[in-house]
């Protein structure tokens, strides 16, 4: 949580509802060609609109040049300090699958991969095999057993898995077995810390069991292991903001961020239109929703400045039905940049808006990177917007006399 | 202080004048049906003229969406952390009446208020009796004495008074007598940490005897406390920026906040004319100067737009006088915002301006929330303004070879 120590003396429960919309990878950069960012290229008539009528700026998603994963940015949305709280990708995966991870669980991301006769690497990811063909290869995987440590091998999606390690004293300080390229061999583990060696010895132990497992196997004769990490110990939202926080999202990580930050996480389909119905049928329910948009971080991700553009005029064609609901504070905001032309995360500010009874707009009249800077926020840290969120809906009382 | 542990290698003594006036409750937010906030509506031809020669921008209280009172936004404006050194409202109402408050002694502020013939409370004001009629009821009360504590029972201003709590070992770790509305008894004083409940017995001594010194008063027969605080140990400012700073503050709270942290507190007279001539008289002796205007926060309190307006041309009217001494700072600030559509205090960052002969304009050719927002000085925490206006006085020398 943020650096507040009297926030609790000043958050206050009141019948007033909260949606954020987190769309994912939102801000970007100027095309080249064109000087326009995607979100200053899409024709976005209910963001602008939206615009015209809220208060904008535009959030740091952790502090300026610093690019954050979505884990870290997520985290900073809700008010978390991510620079304190740090979640590791096994147990972003672990969570992500419902895997029921307990407090001293070390998770790791798992990934099938192939070697050659000479034990490198020929696929870090084993051809991208289908989760109908890993899924078996998991429960072989699963069968592994290691003195003192329970181990669970729980399949993802294609050529990925979670290992999951249960036992008195674990640690997560320990190095991942990928070279990051092919035609190196996988490395072993290696413990960061002395008492890291009992957890790094076991998982020595759990790969060459797999690997010997998998050994006649020819689409994935080998698992490369990264990310070995444990739960944070993290305030719940609900407490420390004196709300009652649900989280609608279709993406397996994002509910495992959610549901470690103590919010509700309501099951819903795989689009956004499915969480729109589930966030409308779910609405008496809560007093705060998280809602995600994946798509426009994925064309961004892939470098697709025109899918970015078009996956941002879908997101804005389904604005209305947030504002049907009619929220006492609706945000929008992202949790960071995925500039199409850089084809990764990037850490540049991102726009954001807040429309409550009390915004009246404050002179931007277009949803984009230069408009919002010009916003009535300014440009603030995001774990901040929690706090902005809460105070619009009348939900914090004053500090000090 | 601010967190900059280098502070006291930077700041340097020169016969450079800076005044900081500081306007209560400046900032607000647009009127519904105008579109214009307080400051946009105001004609301020002497301000807007300052904010063209000026640098601008906009100062967060204390962070995005938390709203501050009165105390805690003066401290950041002064450079202290307000998170970090908490001032209750025992003890500013202590300091606002000049009472010898030291290290240790307990402070709360007291009402008189009213109980019918079940003890419940038909007003917790007690009418607003004026001073001269509560004046004697403290006198009364001050006789009270209770062991190993020195009380003492000093009038405020009508039905408010200050009890101050001197001897070993108290705490201000209570809870306050106040129910927050009528209908119900008082409440009694609890211990809030075990090292406390010494003090609350003494308290709840002190309210037995009290209750039975009133019960014969038709206006005010019984008293509430609440606020109960210590003097926080803040570092003088003088010593802190190699200042000799002076303070003048018609209404009491303000000058018993400029007393705690180390400023000189000139005697002034009940208007802001009264101030601006203090000034004017001591205008020789020091070299920074906190000078307060508080009609504008009150209208805005009220809920009354037209009178905020109103209050802030009168401020633009007597802009001139500040501009005859020819600082070579003048800095413009308002503790936090006070929107007349919200009638309270709120978290809108609020405009600013510093004026020197290092400023010759940004751009900005109005003093309100918008065009503050696109000035040089950007939107930036309260606690920096002291370092601010200390570089623009060529105060500050370079950190670091």
């Amino acid at each position: 949580m943020i650096d507040f120590p009297a926030l609790s003396e000043i958050v206050t429960s009141t019948p007033s509802k909260i949606i954020m919309l987190v769309a994912d990878g939102l801000g970007g950069v100027p095309h080249p060609d064109t000087g326009c960012s995607e979100l200053e290229t899409a024709n976005l008539p209910n963001l602008d609109s939206l615009a015209r009528e809220s208060a904008s700026g535009r959030t740091v998603p952790l502090v300026h040049g610093v690019t954050p994963g979505s884990g870290p940015a997520h985290l900073a949305l809700f008010g978390y300090d991510p620079l304190k709280h740090f979640m590791g990708r096994g147990v972003l995966e672990a969570l992500g699958i419902d895997a029921p991870l307990a407090d001293g669980d070390v998770a790791a991301r798992g990934n099938f991969c192939t070697l050659d006769d000479d034990g490198l690497l020929t696929h870090r990811r084993a051809g991208r095999i289908p989760t109908s063909e890993s899924r078996p290869l998991c429960e072989m995987l699963n069968t592994i057993k290691v003195l003192g440590v329970e181990l669970s091998v729980l399949p993802v999606q294609e050529y990925r898995f979670v290992l999951i390690m249960r036992g008195d004293g674990l640690s997560d300080q320990l190095t991942g077995t990928d070279p990051q390229r092919t035609e190196a061999a996988p490395l072993p583990v290696d413990a960061l810390s002395a008492g890291a060696t009992k957890t790094a010895d076991a998982v020595n132990a759990f790969i060459a069991q797999a690997k010997d497992l998998l050994k006649k196997e020819k689409k994935a004769n080998m698992v490369l292991l990264r990310g070995f990490s444990q739960l944070p110990d993290l305030p719940s939202m609900g407490q420390a903001y004196a709300l009652n926080p649900a989280a609608i999202a279709s993406y397996p990580m994002y509910r495992g961020l959610a549901r470690v930050v103590g919010m509700n996480v309501i099951p819903t389909g795989a689009s956004f239109d499915a969480e729109l119905e589930t966030l409308a049928e779910h609405y008496q329910e809560h007093d705060f929703f998280y809602i995600h948009y994946k798509p426009a971080d994925a064309a961004g991700e892939d470098g697709d400045f025109e899918a970015k553009v078009q996956a941002l005029e879908e997101l804005d064609a389904r604005i209305p039905r947030l504002l049907e609901l009619d929220p006492d504070v609706l945000v929008v905001a992202g949790d960071h940049s995925t500039p199409a032309i850089m084809a990764a995360h990037s850490w540049h500010p991102v726009p954001v808006l807040i429309r409550s009874t009390l915004t009246r707009g404050d002179g931007v009249d277009a949803f984009h990177e230069r408009a919002c800077a010009a916003g009535s926020l300014g440009t603030f840290p995001a774990t901040n917007l929690m706090l902005l969120a809460l105070a619009h809906a009348g939900k914090l009382t004053k500090y000090g006399p």
